[in-house]
């Protein structure tokens, strides 16, 4: 084999993502296998080898073509030495995953937030284009972040960095959020939150076609908001305003910190395109400086559901460049 | 001389701040010139290189006994090739700062963002306690930032990093701030903000103490509010309120995307001391993370004038050990 490989993983609560990167943030092969979250998650290192091990066999590869593991997981995370103090999805407490995985595999092995490998993915060969200041914003279930600066990954003191979710949105009577404090913008701007405005509305705007969804399907999703915003429908174009409001505020008042260069938008609720994008410019432009707004522009992930792959992949190389 | 010496400079609208500077961040002889805005601000750099020449004479010192220069400036700056593209209060307009004064001194010159050198000087010699994830905040006629993460100055995609007197604190019909936006956190939590919100407000509180100030002197300060809260004035405290209020918002907020290990308050209105530190301190807890929150302390800035012109010696150091 010519060509050096690493293994990409992006490990969640349900299932494994694995992948097969060249240098060149190719993906050679991919695939997932089950998180088997039992006995606090102990047999999950032995899994990840195992399916490599197959994986490089099948191939005819030999262990030591492989570069080494880099892998995206869940929790707090002390990023130096890979050690995962708590990861409530998957039953880590106090784990040494790093040192595990190493001893089981053979590899070597870099650990990393999950939040942020999507950003060095989407940063290396997606919507990124290899921008050495980016913000990468996920809108999914909750709100990821990652914030790449000067081309290395944020961590902060704590590997906290890059909490967009949790700018504080609404000061007073906010809603309640999952970090316990409320009013966060992960309320508003997740998927989760535009059901909940979209639905907590729903009794002051008795016309909107968003009763027949709640009818039919019992729930009003994110989707649904812009499906009927589009067929012109005024509540659910309001609940559009509204969640652009504060998430361009926020990625505004983020920007004039980080003056990012580009600022990549992921997650589910992104599929939303221009629907979404155009009205987040516009509040993004009223309150970012001029020139942190000129110095920047926003982009829609394109890397999808290989964004995390891809990126633990240039984790490893990132590291051994160091 | 045994020991290698710097120069750090601090470039003001109105005085040259200069130091020398040992390798371990102890000034060994400070001074300074006025600033020469006249022709464009074109003298300065002769100026600088004059005053240098004189002083490193007088010591007996050649110039090679200098390791170079490290200077703060304001403006809008390239800090890769040093050139100022713009600084106002200096006259500068695409000025090439770091050729013109190399080749005026023949020493080697490093340039930064004024609002960085002081967080940088913070770090290494006062109370940023060498914290690698910095957030340095001045409260003065406006208000100055600077974040260093990972022991590196934040700059972002052009130089505009660390804006946190621009982060939007009133989102409708806000003060007009001088960057032409409108409810900055300049607007309210500078020397300039507090009074004028103190100011503002005196209408609706004929019984406070600040009528006085007013009377005495035609104006209200911030010091004057600090005076007046202390002794219990009602109004004052409120003002002190406010302005801690949307400060610590606007921390936290940042606090939640930086995760630094140490928040430094400087400039003027930090001298007010607990009395802006301790509600300033509550707020944060309210709004940043709690994870965030533990891995942070708070600590007023300790070098006062002194911080600029260690902070640009250190850049020196720093760009020489990189």
């Amino acid at each position: 084999m010519t060509d050096r490989m690493s293994i990409g993983i992006d490990l969640g609560g349900t299932t494994i993502k694995m992948a097969i990167v060249d240098r060149n943030g190719n993906i050679v092969d991919k695939w997932g296998i089950p998180t088997d979250t039992s006995n606090n998650g102990r047999n999950i290192s032995q899994n990840i080898a195992d399916s490599i091990k197959e994986k490089v066999e099948n191939r005819g590869w030999k262990q030591n073509d492989i570069d080494g593991i880099g892998i995206g997981a869940p929790g707090f995370i002390n990023m130096e030495n890979g050690f995962i103090y708590h990861a409530v999805n998957v039953g880590w407490e106090n784990y040494p995953l790093k040192d595990d995985l190493e001893s089981k595999t053979g590899l070597k092995v870099v650990v990393e937030n999950d939040a942020n490998i999507a950003a060095l993915g989407e940063m290396w060969k997606g919507a990124g284009k290899q921008a050495s200041d980016l913000i990468c914003i996920t809108l999914g279930t909750g709100i990821g972040g990652g914030i790449i600066s000067n081309g290395t990954i944020l961590h902060g003191a704590n590997g906290m960095a890059g909490e967009i979710g949790h700018i504080t949105s609404i000061v007073e009577d906010g809603a309640p959020c999952n970090c316990g404090k409320t009013g966060c913008l992960e309320t508003i701007a997740s998927a989760t939150g535009i059901s909940r405005i979209a639905t907590e509305g729903l009794e002051e705007n008795p016309a909107s076609m968003l009763h027949k969804k709640l009818n039919e399907k019992g729930n009003v999703s994110a989707e649904d908001v812009f499906t009927c915003a589009a067929e012109g429908d005024e509540w659910a174009n309001k609940v559009i305003e509204i969640i652009t409001h504060h998430l361009g505020l926020a990625i505004a008042n983020m920007a004039n910190v980080i003056n990012p260069s580009r600022i990549v938008i992921g997650g589910g609720v992104s599929r939303a395109g221009d629907q979404l994008m155009d009205p987040l410019k516009k509040v993004f432009g009223q309150f970012a400086l001029p020139r942190v707004q000129e110095g920047s522009d926003f982009a829609i992930a394109s890397l999808g559901n290989d964004a995390g792959v891809i990126g633990s992949a240039r984790l490893l190389f990132l590291k051994r460049n160091d």
